[in-house]
């Protein structure tokens, strides 16, 4: 274990110039765009000469239903990707962007951590490059013509009850979800509820994030739909001619990011939507520019597998064509420990009884996962206070179930606690194994792919939704969205909609409390449970602890 | 006269990385934080550096009272600076960052024209290095945490009907002038009547155009005044304990911005506030980094000489510690025939007569600057239909008056155009003839200060007020506030409160309407007539025609 906290080990990195690790891509410094000496955004000319070079080979990094007890998706990700470096092979990560505003609710940091880690972690947990900043204005300038058609005469027959584009924040900030807006008079318009989401929740950032080229990401942001009619009949962004100044605005921020691991080693970090009302995953121009530059690219997906990696693959990897490799399957011994049975004060004892029922949860991800034809490796998270026999129980329980887990310690080590892994993961993806297949077919009917869901990956025994939802989904179909995959909007702490109920469970069923289509993003959202599109701050945020320190180093947000 | 558009010459020029223009002031590339090959920051560890050595000279760049015929106060500025580089001096601009909302609404571009711009345009017209996004998180992460801190219990006994606190977005968007707040139930907080204005009008944008360094930056972001309690007792920012967080999301964005003109001279483009109900200055870190450097520095202020100037003079030198070395007034024969009483359809033809009697609002100018101690010149910006008689016109009045009128020629011809008044500018500068004094001391009492602009600057009778204001203003001297300037929110139009009131009017008074104290940015407004903080978008917004060329261009915005 290191003495050093994250923000201490990642200050004392040793960060090469971004140029050199541009280089090392064969990446030439004009053709990065720098943001300071150690980010920038790799130039849209150069992305569009790579289009004949052969694709690397691509990993999914996911893990089992995520408990209070942390899994460590993102340091697996970054340990992998160093380890891979270092057995010879080129290799590159893809993560998300961090969002600005909950760094200044909890305590923030999503660049990694220990000695598996992305720098630089301040920059990336600010403003970093200015994306969301991007994605903020562009969303806006939507909403504002929006309100402003209606105050000229709306032309278009807007219904002002109908408006279903909201405002974004990058900001936690509870009192803007419900507002009244144009108050004030005549010049202010015409009084309506509204309100606002927070920024990663945009569907602007979930089509950034699926977008091919600029072309393909004005196409898509022309055909959201940001209103109806009294007769029901959609109103597109592209209807208010706002598609061409959205693209304008965008036009940076599709260039992908490029920083580095603290070994050095090149990290694609572009993207961050949210993993319950979208798709959770980086970029696919960041993957696919990845893909080109690399042997090997590590990538994760939001939340658990079955959450993220269903998404990961029935919606960014279908309408991408991407093929994954393997996957990666990350578990640590204390959330196996709570996924069977054990409460959080509790963890401290050994328990490898507990750990043995808790392998269920894992269990039931690796069946799923392929089930989508993906050969997985299970990654073992150390931690320092791991028994012999507790590990011992996960790789005598995942090797009954046709698998190998490997003991990762990145976080203690960097690359080298993961070389075992990698060394694995490359026969896996070189084995030939892999026949990727989405789980459903894009001719499916919509409440039938959200039930295949269900029963396929949550396990349930169906999906239930009443009249209204099954009307929706069979109106959307008639007007030509049929074909669009279904994102599950659904607690990622637990297989069913309950979160407290951990391990693998049965017998539940999957209510679909509502619809919502997101035509430009490309899926159609099926809402099972609460689901949170801007959080608030907590009492005493960490807002008020984040500060320069003498040395101007930022304090309090890590 | 060019016969490109200023885009077109815009994107023909032979632009050299920033380094090289970073070199010529002495800062090596590792001090500069590039954004892209031709932007960067200039490193606060390099400016702090600069302290001990002695300042470049300072001169101003102001107009007459604007009007619809155009004056040309950046092209002016940008041409100066590009002169006195080729007659020898090593001179730098300082100008403002546009802001981004606007853009969408009118035609938008504010970095110069002709042969006399700043460069790259397309950026500094969109999100350019991030920083008023910067500021708009700071503000925004404040008003989160006003709100948060009444839903958490408001131990700070915050009257939600007195939070004087907005929120702002750099879009126009009316629908948020006037909104009702945390609707929706008892986990969004708190109903009340809140609101949005662009960002340009925050007070946290005034203040990182007055901060001297980043302790100034958060002492002052801990003096606003967000609210008021039942007892009218004020609540600042750092009661919230937000100051610190704020000063964080604004540390980069402290940094001024380094590009360049067409002719490869630098540029600092850092800070934009408002120009009514703030000072409307570029950044103070930027003018005086820019004095550390250069021999020359070429600034300018908002609107005309009657509230730029002024409040350049009364409100950042005063608190800067600046000494303007000269003044240029800049006037055009269109707009001088504009004051004369021409309307503007029929500006066509020639009319010295006419001319002449608009000299009248130059010539209040001219006395007006030199009131201040600093010498003056007039450059009359040359448009192609200017006759000989006019121009004459113009030099005859100007020499009466004590000073001298030179013809600038940098829209169609850059540098070269303008030495001739570079080469006045100097001998000015350089003859020792400066003697810079603000209008009023500190310790004079508010409304006399109010009353001594609008006697001395506007030439009224008097500012009038009602009790309210007069009180609420003893009320400020009683809590300390009474050594703050004063910072006039007035009509640019015309020296009076009546816009349609050109030339040089008198027998009128300045009725004052309301008070505002911007305790952090460390001045009291006084708004004289009606002032606009969040524009809306017109019938048909530019925004519809921005968008990308084939080539990657952007279209529509300029």
């Amino acid at each position: 274990m290191s003495q050093f906290s994250d923000i201490e080990i990642a200050r004392a990195a040793d960060k090469l110039p971004i140029q050199e690790i541009g280089a090392r891509l064969g990446i030439p410094a004009a053709d990065l765009l720098p943001y300071g000496h150690d980010k920038a955004k790799v130039g849209q000319r150069f992305i569009d000469g790579l289009k004949d070079r052969p694709d690397g080979r691509l990993i999914l990094v996911t893990a089992i239903n995520p408990t209070p007890a942390g899994e460590g998706k993102t340091t697996t990700t970054v340990g992998l990707g160093d380890a891979l470096n270092r057995i010879g092979k080129n290799a590159a990560i893809c993560i998300r962007e961090a969002s600005l505003g909950p760094n200044f609710g909890m305590k923030g940091g999503a660049a990694g951590g220990g000695y598996a880690q992305v720098v630089p972690m301040e920059d990336m947990n600010l403003h970093f490059t200015g994306d969301f900043h991007a994605i903020t204005s562009a969303h806006n300038l939507l909403s504002a013509m929006i309100d402003n058609h209606v105050y000229w005469g709306n032309d278009l027959e807007i219904d002002t009850r109908r408006i279903v584009w909201r405002r974004v924040v990058d900001m936690n900030d509870r009192a803007l979800r419900q507002i009244t807006a144009s108050l004030g008079g005549v010049t202010n318009g015409f009084p309506r509820e509204a309100g606002f989401d927070i920024t990663v929740a945009s569907e602007v950032m979930a089509i950034l994030c699926l977008a091919t080229d600029l072309d393909d990401l004005q196409r898509r942001l022309g055909d959201m739909i940001v209103a109806y009619r009294r007769d029901k009949t959609p109103v597109f962004a592209r209807d208010l001619k706002a598609d061409g100044a959205m693209t304008v605005l965008l036009r940076d921020a599709m260039q992908p990011n490029l920083v580095q691991t603290l070994e050095n080693n090149p990290a694609f970090v572009h993207g961050g939507p949210f993993a319950n009302i979208a798709h959770g995953c980086n970029s696919v121009i960041a993957t696919k520019t990845a893909l080109k530059l690399s042997d090997y690219v590590v990538t994760e997906a939001g939340f658990g597998a079955d959450l993220g990696a269903e998404k990961f693959f029935d919606i960014k990897c279908r309408k991408a064509g991407l093929r994954p490799d393997a996957a990666v399957l990350v578990a640590t011994i204390r959330a196996l420990k709570m996924n069977g049975g054990v409460a959080k004060a509790d963890l401290g004892g050994a328990d490898a009884e507990a750990v043995r029922r808790g392998c269920a949860n894992l269990g039931r991800h690796l069946s799923n996962l392929k089930g989508f034809g993906v050969p997985v490796v299970v990654a073992i998270n150390h931690f320092s206070g791991d028994t012999p026999a507790e590990i011992t129980a996960v790789q005598d329980y995942v090797r009954e179930h046709g698998a190998e887990a490997v003991v990762c310690r990145h976080w203690a080590e960097g690359g080298r606690g993961v070389e075992a892994l990698a060394e694995k993961v490359v026969r896996l993806a070189e084995s030939g194994a892999a026949s990727f297949a989405p789980l459903y077919e894009d001719g499916m009917g919509l409440f039938d792919k959200i039930d295949t869901v269900a029963r396929r990956i949550y396990h349930a025994d169906q999906a239930i939704a009443d009249a209204t939802v099954r009307q929706q989904l069979h109106a959307w179909e008639a007007q030509g969205y049929g074909h669009l995959p279904v994102c599950m909007a659904k607690t990622q702490y637990s297989f069913t909609t309950d979160p407290t109920l951990r391990g693998a469970p049965v017998g539940h069923d999957v209510p679909v409390r509502e619809v919502r289509l997101s035509a430009g993003a490309g899926f159609v959202v099926a809402v099972c449970g609460d689901i949170m599109t801007m959080p608030g701050l907590p009492r005493e945020p960490a807002a008020e602890r984040i500060r320069l320190s003498e040395a101007g180093h930022v304090e309090g947000l890590f």
